[in-house]
């Protein structure tokens, strides 16, 4: 099931998209949802069964404005290095666990807007990622039943300052600039996709920068999701980015970073395209 | 003037205390505060006139059960290496801007409860520090401003597993981990003390370990502010740790690090003593 946070007469909302028109949830039976309820089955079955008997009015999807599925998660936490060619990429061993870091929750940015380069930055960089948005309170949970604390998967444009990052070394800062965190445009339950094997891809100014597969995760959804959990309480709103594939603008050779007038698209498939506009501060 | 969150009948609210005796502020026409109103001069007017001229039931604060002043924080912003000495101590160099970095929001514990080592742990370690509260959206607020968007300062107990901390390079992991960020006794309005040039000390098993002043700040309290509203937007409720002195547990000659039954007491002039208990997982 797609659910969609989008902007109607100025307010936001939750509706649930199916092709290409979404339904808005407040007009059915189900009613506006929590993260709790996009990870309940039962929630969803009725949100199905409005679909199936009500007659809905619907909005083409084109029509609406998306927002960031998650406006102010509780967390954005991040792993490091989860893919084997990215890994290739920075020289660096493949590691045993997941390397956490962090962005500020104040980073969301929402679909098609702008990614505000700050004046103090050098080198501002994109990173697409899968990101996991948490539906259930979640501590010390086994593999096998990772999945069942997920709302859904979304799309994140990691968003990073390279110079504040590697002179902190500490990676916070230089993800955590406002506008760093651009989310969305679905929130895609995880009977919709495989998220352990969907392309993921990164355009600027439509040209490919970033392509491959989540099948190239070093720590798939059910690890990352299992290792998070032993380490710290995971709630309904928290976010987890899931790592970038190769092709970063700082390792290419030579870098190509991204300038004001720059347009981003970062894709995964089966969850849609994250449009961004980089602009002066 | 003294903001003390407590439970009492088994619910949180907030108080205002007066030497040793809390007053319920719910009773008072002040009402329940949001850390806006306790950052408002006008909120603790009405709390100043209360206490003067309505006839309010105390409670020995002695007698309650003090709860962290923010149970889920916005995010909690850290200063690492911020106290002249405590560089030393790592034989750093002083840094020419805060190193920042953060700790998970669901690593909050109230005082007088437990800091739980986990299992896959080995070197659990203590950090004393003040903690400033937000209390306003604050965004490129300048050092001479700075204040207006403090709600009030608290203790903060960055309890670090060291391993974790070090192994990943990011300290995020080993900051993060449930119940590693003991919070407490009370919130203390900016003109109720000098945040810049109060002592901190930590004891363990009332041996001290950690003496020092926030006068031997590198970054005080107004520049945090400001370099950190100029990264990111702070909203209410935030929590920024703005660093801790010398002589934690792991640069000690031996180390001297946490176990199952010790007892931490971190103490902030002018603020109070937070006390926890070290317990297994």
């Amino acid at each position: 099931m797609r659910f969609v946070r989008y902007a109607s007469d100025g307010q936001p909302q939750w509706g649930v998209a199916v092709e290409d028109t979404v339904y808005a949830l407040a007009d059915t039976p189900a009613g506006e949802p929590t993260y709790q309820d996009i990870a309940n089955p039962g929630y969803r079955a009725t949100v199905e069964r409005a679909l199936e008997t009500e007659s809905l009015r619907g909005q083409p999807l084109a029509d609406v404005t998306p927002l960031a599925p998650v406006p102010t998660p509780g967390k954005i936490t991040c792993v490091g290095l989860n893919y084997f060619k990215h890994g290739e990429e920075q020289d660096e061993e493949i590691p045993e666990k997941p390397m956490l870091f962090s962005k500020s929750p104040t980073a969301v940015a929402n679909p098609d807007s702008a990614i505000v380069h700050p004046d103090d930055v050098e080198d501002l960089d994109y990173e697409v990622e899968l990101a996991v948005v948490v539906g259930k309170t979640a501590k010390h949970v086994d593999e096998a039943d990772a999945r069942d604390y997920v709302a859904g998967y979304t799309v994140l444009n990691d968003v990073s300052a390279r110079d504040a990052q590697f002179e902190d070394e500490q990676f916070f800062r230089g993800k955590s600039y406002d506008t760093f965190a651009p989310m969305g445009p679905e929130l895609v339950t995880d009977d919709e996709i495989d998220a352990n094997d969907v392309d993921v891809e990164l355009r600027v100014n439509g040209e490919v920068k970033q392509s491959s597969s989540t099948a190239q995760f070093i720590f798939d959804i059910d690890e990352i999701i299992s290792y998070l959990s032993d380490v710290m309480t995971l709630r309904p709103g928290d976010v987890i980015a899931t790592g970038t594939p190769g092709g970063v603008g700082i390792f290419r050779e030579p870098p190509e970073l991204l300038e004001p007038g720059d347009t981003v698209t970062a894709e995964v498939e089966g969850i849609g395209e994250l449009t961004n506009h980089v602009v002066s501060e």
